[in-house]
This record gives C-alpha cells, structure tokens and sequence, in this order.
C-alpha cells in the first residue's frame, strides 16, 4: 500500500518534505500540494506528480490525499490541523502547533474529542540516532537516576527578520521538547537570562542568552542560545545521573590532522545535522500512516512546548522566572 | 518505474538484502528469489512476494527479473554473473567477484565483450559516509598530495570453520578495494608479516597478521589483520599526505563518562558499523539501473581484489613479498 | 639563595606542601612547622630538619623563617595573615582567606595599609596548564569577544562531616576565583538553584546544584555542583565567545579500546588533576619571593571569592539571586 | 646533598640540560662545562656559576665534578663514556651512545669491566607519562597480551644538513628504544619500506619511510617515519594485546570550536612535546646519583638501539629485511 500525502505549504521545509516523501521514503507518494505561492506550488508539484491545489482546505478534502504534512507559517497551523482531524486523516504537523498555548489546547481538544490520535508534530530530533542512544542511557540505568543537564544551542546566524523572541519560539523550543522526553517530565517554570551580547550580531537580539528549566521532578536544565555563533551549527548537551553522565555530540566521520593541529569539522546547519532524523521521521510516520496508528510526538507535546515557549518569551530580556501552569492533560495522551 | 530484482541466495547476507530492497529501497522490489536451500527461500519469497525459482538459471532467465542480486557462495559467482551478462541483467555481485584470478578474469572477459557495463561488486565500504569524507580530503587538497596509509581491520570473532587464509580473502580484501579507490592506483605487491599469535585465538588462524601493500604510484599502505580482537569490530585508517593526514574512525553518537572513564562504545560487528553503507549502495544501485546505468565498483575492481588476495594467501605465513602482475586492463574500465 | 618557609598545619594540605617544598622545589627549604596536634608536627618536621615550633605565633617571628605558607582551618587565617603581614613576611595562605568577607576584608586592608603585597591566596589552578590556554584563547582574540561560560565541578565523593553549604565555600570557591580571573571581571551576582537530589548522596548535601554567575561585564556563567558524582574528579568547563570557544577538558595520556569501547580514564581527585599546578604554584612562589615580590593571587582575589561563597550560601536551598556588593578596592590592587 | 654536574657540550641540547639542572632540578648545581665552541661554553657557564674547563678530559677529572652529562655530537660520545667509566664518575649520555654497534660495545663491555652501572643514555621517551602509561596497561592486563604495535613518528620539518639515514639514527632511534622498552623484548630485524616521496621535501631524504620491526617475541612493530610532515610533531602510537589496545596520543590540555570545526592543537615540536620527560629525566638521575646507584636506560640499552639504527640504515632505500645479531648481554644487564 503506497500513502497519497498532502503536503501544505512548499517553502524551504515544505518543498524538502516533497522531496524526501518522493525519492527517499518507501511506501509514500505525494499526491496534492498547496501554497499560497500558486508558482511555487506547481513547481513543487509538477516532478512530484502531485495536484496542485487552489486552497489548503480542498487540499484536506481530497478523496486522493490519505495523510497530511503541514509546513505553513506556524499561525495557520490550528486551523488547518483541526481541519485534518475533522476529515479523520492523520496529520503530521511541523512546529510549532500552534503560536499561542490557547491555540494549540484547541487542537488537543478537538482531538481529545474525537477519541483517538491522528496529529503528529514535526519534532525530529526524537528520530536522530544520538538522542535516541542518549535516551537509552538514560532509562537502561547506564547514568543510574538522571538529574540535571547542559545544553548549548548555536546556529551560525539567523536572518535580518529574525527577532530576539524567535530564538525562544524557533530554535530552543526543540530544547523544550527534548528535554521533556528524554525526562519524561514537565517544564514547570523557566527563567531566560541575560548576557552579554555578542557584539557581532544585530543588538535587537539580545543574543546569547542561557535559559533555566526546572521539571516536575525536580530536574533542571540549562539552555545555552546562540544564533549568532558565526561557526557553525552547534547543538550538544550532557545528561547527568547518579553514576554518571551521557553526552550528544556531533557525528564524526573522519578526523583531519593539519595546519590547525587534529580536527573535527562541524555541522554547518541543521539540515546537515539533522538530515538522517528528518528522514526517518517521515519514514516511520509513513509506515505508522500505513498500519492505521500514529506514534510520534502528539498535540500534547505540541501544546506543552509552546507553553514553554510563551513563557520563555515572557521572561524574556528580563531574566525573572515565569512558572508554566498546563491544562489537565487529557486520557488520550496518558 | 519499480526495479524487480531477482537475489540469488538467501543466507544471511541474500537475505538481508532481501529486507532491504522490500522495505528501506525507494524504487525496487524483489519479484524472485533463488537458493538450493528451497525451504529457506520459500520463506525469505513469500513476506515479499517474490517466486522461488528452482534453479538460478530460471531466476536470470525469468523476464519479471530486471537486475539480479548475487548473494551465493563465492565459487558459484563467476557463472551466475556471466550468465547475466549473457542475459543483458544489471548484476550486484557480492564479493568476491570470484575465488581465483583466472576465474575473475573470465567475468571482466565477458563483460568487456558486451562493451558495457552491467557488473557491480558488492564492495559496500564506497558507500560509508566516513570513506567518502576521507576521498574528499585527499583529492581536495586537505592533505596535500597522499603518500602512504595505516589501517587496522579487527572482528572480535571468527567462526569455527574460518580458515587463516579467509582473513585475507574475506575481511582484509576489503582494504584491498578500499586503498584501489582510494589512491585511485592499482596494488602491484604484497606482503603478509606474521606476528606474535593471540592465545585467544585457534592456532590455525595465525592470527593477527600485518599486511604490506605496494601501489603503482609508490603509495604503501600498511594494514593490521586481527580476526579474534575479542572487544568488538574496529575498522580504522589514516592516509598521510605531504601537508596533513585524514583518519577514519568509529562513528560517535554519545559519550559516556562513568565508572570506565570516558567512553565510546565501538560497533559490535560489520553488521552495525556498515548498516547505511549497504542500505544506500542498494538505493544508488537501484537508482542507477532504473536509469539504465551501472557506476559502482566494477568486475575490474573486483579481478584486481581477487588478485591482491590471491597473491595474499601466497605470501601468507611465510612473510614473502609477492608481486601482482594484473591482466591488461579493458578500455571499458578506464 | 634559598627560601626557608615556615608552614603553618601540617594536615594533609600541610604535609603535602612541606614535602613538595622538600623535595620538588628549587630554591627553597622547609625550616620550621607548627601544628597544634604537636606529635604530627613533630614528624612532619624531622624528615624535613624543620624546628617545630609551640605556636604559630612563634613561627612567624622565627627569623629562620623567611616565608610562611598557611595550611590550617580557615577560621584561623585572617589572624595568621595579619600577623605575616606585620611580620614583613610574605605568606601563601591556602584557601579560603576568610571564612567570612569582614574577616578576608580586614586582611585586605592589613596589608594595603602596608602599601605592598605580601599575601598569596592559595588558587592553585591559575597554575594549571590547561587553564593557561583557555584564558590565552580568551585573550589572543582566537575565541573573540568572551560572553558566558558552562563549568562543572564534580568530586567522586565526600566525608561524612561534609555540609551541603561547603560545596560552595569548598569545591565551587575555585570556580568563583577562576571566572573572575579568567574574565578579569567581578562576580556580582549568584544565584544556586536546588536540583533533584541524588538518591547516593546524604540527603543534606542537596546536591547537586546548579550556581549561576553574573559578572561587571555582564558576562554569565553556569557552575554545576556535584560533590557525589561517584564515578571520578571531573573539572571542564566552556568559554564562549563571539567567535568560536574554548574548553577545558580532563588531560590525557592514553586512550584505551577494550571491552568497555574506547575510553579515556578520569582523574580520581583533586590531588591527581591539579598535582603539576599545586608544584607550579610552589615553584613560581618561591622564585618571586626570592627575587623580592608577590605576583599571584591576591588578598584582593582572597577577599572577592569569600564575599561570593557568603552570597552563595545565603542563596542556597533557596534559589534566590542574591547580590554581592564588594568594599572598595584600594589601589594596591589595580 | 648537592649533586655536582659537569656537562659536556653546550650546544643546543647541552646548553637546555644547563638550563634545567640549574634552576628546576632539585638537588643538583652546575659546576663544570666543556665545549670546543669556548665562547659560547663559557656564556653557558657564567649564569650557572660553573667553570668552564679546557677539555673534556679536564671536566671528567675535575674533582668539582661529581656526574657527567655528555651532549656533544654523538662520534665523541664512546671515548667520553668510557672516560667516566674509568673515573668511577655516573654519566647521562646523550642518545646515541655510539655511532657504531662496535664502538656501543666498546662502552658496554668497558662498564660490564667494573661489574657496576654508571651509565644512563638520554632515552628520555621512558620518562614521559603518557609512555608510562602505555606500558603500564600492557603489564597489568589490560590489554591481554600484547602482540604489535604500530607507530607514527612526524617531525614538521629538519634542517639542510639533514641527511635521509639520520631519519633512522636520530629520530627512529627513539622508537628503537621504546618499544624493546615497551615489549621487553629484543629487535631481530628490521625493513625499510621505501614509500612515495613527499614532493616537499628534499629529494635526498626519500621522506617518508615506513619501518617494520620484527622482536624476539615474535611481535611485529611498523613505524612510520616522515620527518618533513609540515604541521608539527607527532608521536603517537597503538599497542595491541589479545583482548584490547592502548594508544598513546599527543597530551590535550584544551579543546578550540570554531572557523576550522573543533580542534586541539598539535605539539610544534620534540621540545614542546618532550619538556617534562627531559625534565624528569635529569630529576630522577640526580636523585639516583644521589643515592648512589643509575637506574635509568643501560649502556646496553644504548648499544641494541644502535644496532637496530645500523640494520636499519643498511636496509634504508632498498626495502630489504635486515637481521640484528646482539653480541651477548652481560651479566650486568640482566
């Protein structure tokens, strides 16, 4: 059985998705695509073989599209998320759920409602080998119990319309999630502290910053962010348990020794980086789509990172904690 | 376009193949299967779908085969893969190409009689991400011009049946492909060292050893064969070059610091370590004939392989340079 | 010429001193010892031809003592260093100056009254190797613009009269001295947040923790604290810069592949990490004393250190930022 | 008790060995220098205090003198040795100790004569930790077994007058020693492997060269020799054993992110690399002269060195095996 996937929304990310669905994914073909860029869209859809359609909506109602992925600007992701659960196709939705916690509760209600799961987010770093081994360590007693971690988060630069509060909402709200699964805990409050600022990127973005995570168990995490690290892409952290600790780094392939002593080369973005975890999302996705289940991160976990997110961007600039009070989390997600 | 691919032999190695061209290859499935164990190919056919054929004849023969897979024991490999030459098939043969020089010779004969190629051998290591950043850094400039390589080739164990001589046959000629392409330079002698013997090993195995390579441009590459290292599989190397030098090593997800240290685990078998290697030979092999072309390693890689071993189990135990004398080389291979 | 010191407590510090200054210094003879446990005293001195003295008091008057380095409990070292100061002694007073900022400021002002330096405050890492080239790397531009730093301080275990508060005036003390030095800036603000305790350690260490650190120049830096991390001694921490960073990480001799994968081994404590920099930092003080000065840390660096431990002490089990308001630094220091 | 040094030869070396035990070795003075170069002998002797005598001859009957360091160039060093010999004086000399296995012999048989050791030769590798280490995971078991080794040896560059045999008899050398050292073992024969030259060294060095060392044992060793590498100097090797390996790899104190990945530096030279085990050398000979006994690398030692150096300079540019016959070991040296 080959999956017919929608997919909504072709820029950069969207445009990727198309791509990996058509020649890399086994089992899927994309059917339909929208765009509001109609000319991008037919781009798009025209190798692909894939209708394009005038609206995202007919897009959701077409009889030839079995699953959905979402990648438009996040503030139309509810509706068009809720839409997919009404037509009971499942959805794999890109993050963020939704740009406010009110947003995104209304997308895990209506799910909730309708008693089972159909909407996956686009968190992919849970597919990337090395959080995986790092998730093991953690729960096969290797670290003993996990109490703590460090984070750094660094990208090289980000663009001109980049505003401080996106390195809360666009690159550690991958932290925020991260750490919830690797902890199997809430984020209960965060705190985002000031710095002095890197002189080389734009002062509006108050960049870096380091933010505090303190979890319903007690566990608490430090969040280094960097968009303007200027090296390359940077993402690592340590867990740190009772017996030990388990470190990501960056993959290594091969180690060069020269002018500038041993060296390993890093990530230039996170599309390199995190090329194969992107992949085997939608692999996986594709396959559960194709067995009648959904797996992966689910609308809880797209609502509670945004709540991390919206309090992050709170404290934001002012270095006080703000503390993160979720709605009950309903059975379906237990 | 679907490839339908025929795999002759369904042992282990036949059999993961199987998996991988019905499950993770985008573009392939497996329409028929053959192996003089009946039962076990009936049982490897029937999840994906595919005919047992009851002669590998009837498997080359059969027109719902497109391309062919060879996966049987080494010595059968010279006819299967010129009966599908004869039967104009895309052909992935695994190594060795064949058992005897001679034998190789026969299959390079009759393919560069066709005058094109259709014959892939199944050295999968081309495909490793690590091994393709090391042939960057030396045709790049990195490393400036490469003069010699040191590379270590350890399994933790070897079955009861393995003979001394398959160190050489079956792992170390592995580097004898690898160091071919990667110096883009043919191997004119060899020299097998004996070394100590490891008290863990059989005594037959005259295990490890230290293999000597001369190439036609003056390139040596020193290779340690260790089929019995016990802590896991290592495959290692370091290619020097007049400005700097480049290294192989393990890939790395994690790191864990505890009771041992700091510590990265090493891969358990080939198995581990060459997983994606194997996964995207199929899918660029797959890729290539459904667009009417073959590009991998060539029957004349796999004659000058089976060469190089040759002339290694010559000098085996002795520690006698023997020189190789290569057939003159078909204008289709240049 | 030969430096003759008199060490005040023969202890384990103490005795580990008088050792290195008998055998591993040049330039210098231990030529007296006080203690109040007099028969270790007496033993600690017979090996080393020292007198041992009937009181401290006695010691620092002794006109064969050129020298005194302070290794007795910290309550009782703002009189001593009062005392060498009076005395027209240098004096190297192992930390903490104080156990209190009045107490280490009252040094401060003893010896800026006298217009020249006399006290070294035993931070012996400002000796470290590895050190060194961090604060280069911040320094000679290669990491450009120095904004936060992330450090841990972990000790593999701790004795059983050990308070919780003592992992702040004890372990992360050294932290405190090192950023102030590494940034040449003052720490304004400390904030130690509680973390899930580990279930190995006793319940009154609420350990481990996480300290973070404000500084004049805005830079931030994160300390965690783990003084029951049970598997070694772990000191590392990373610089981040405009341009790129810096870290420290555990020396290396060897690197061992074995059963546990590829390793490298840990230190098993202070003693074993920093025994090169408690040497240097002898070397150096004897040589500066013989050639008429004092260079090192100062009772400035003493007294600064103390005020941040009192602040984190306030802070601790609270996670409250507290600020630290230091006296005014008189010119002797600038 | 101050140990009494005179030193022979002020050249580089000598005039570094000066430097040492007069202001970092404990329990040692300079009191006597020789050097043909009087100029430059009696700058080196006026800091130190020292007199400068007008042979060496003079400076080996000196009754000021209590210990020799030879460090003049190597064809002088036999007659020397043998001098102190005979005047009952302990001597460090430099490496090699003779220029010929004859004339080695000739030192070695003039000792075993008195029936007690005087002499140490310069191998200072011993006194590194990082070589320690090594040798202490092949003894206590870490690594099994231990069966080969293999080694690089990369200096960045040499000087004009640098002849290509000086590759085996002035830095090879040192690999000579340390792995009988290392394997307890014996070298029985050696084969130069000429390789393709680096086009940026000179055309009469035939850089670089790959050594292949076969011990009593039956342990095999390769050694790559490349003395015009460019990027700086690199020691480091991997012993195997039958259940793991140990790697001695350049020392790290830290760990640079940035432009070029992350990257550590490399030593820039055998000073850089080497200074502690130089230092600890002359420390422990002192102390061991002190006590009236020379326990460091034998005049045997020095002697099977220079005879593997002369097999391997037979062998050099032909690629040929050459076979070491030992004169019998003295008693002395068991």
């Amino acid at each position: 059985m080959t999956v017919k996937v929608g997919v909504i929304g072709t820029g950069m990310i969207g445009s990727e998705h198309v791509g990996r669905l058509s020649r890399q994914v086994v089992g899927a073909r994309v059917s339909a695509v929208f765009d509001v860029a109609t000319e991008r869209a037919a781009e798009v859809a025209a190798p692909a073989g894939a209708t394009a359609h005038t609206s995202w909506e007919a897009l959701v109602a077409d009889p030839g599209v079995d699953a959905v992925v979402i990648a438009s600007p996040g503030e139309l992701h509810p509706d068009q998320t809720v839409a997919c659960i009404e037509a009971g196709k499942p959805v794999l939705c890109e993050k963020p759920l939704a740009t406010t916690p009110a947003e995104a509760l209304r997308v895990v209600q209506a799910e909730a409602a309708t008693g089972r799961r159909l909407v996956q987010v686009g968190f992919m770093r849970r597919y990337d080998l090395g959080y995986i081994d790092v998730k093991k360590a953690m729960s096969d007693g290797t670290i003993g119990e996990p109490l703590l971690a460090h984070a750094v988060h660094r990208n090289a630069s980000v663009p001109d319309f980049f505003q401080g509060e996106m390195s809360m909402t666009d690159s550690v709200v991958h932290e925020f999630d991260v750490f919830r699964w690797l902890f199997d805990s809430e984020i209960t409050a965060v705190t985002v502290v000031p710095v002095k600022q890197s002189p080389l990127g734009a002062p509006h973005l108050r960049d870096p910053q380091i933010v505090l995570l303190r979890m319903t168990g007690g566990e608490v995490v430090t969040v280094e962010s960097f968009v303007n690290c200027r090296y390359g892409y940077d993402v690592r952290c340590e867990v740190v348990g009772s017996l030990g600790t388990v470190s990501l780094d960056n993959p290594r392939t091969t180690v060069v020794i020269g002018g500038a002593g041993r060296s390993e080369r890093m990530p230039a973005d996170w599309r390199e980086r995190f090329a194969s975890a992107y992949l085997t999302e939608l692999q996986v996705w594709v396959a559960d789509v194709a067995a009648g289940r959904v797996d992966g991160p689910s609308a809880w976990d797209g609502y509670a990172a945004t709540a991390v997110a919206d309090a992050a961007v709170t404290s934001y600039g002012k270095g006080e904690r703000v503390d993160i009070d979720l709605a009950a989390k309903p059975a379906l997600y237990a």
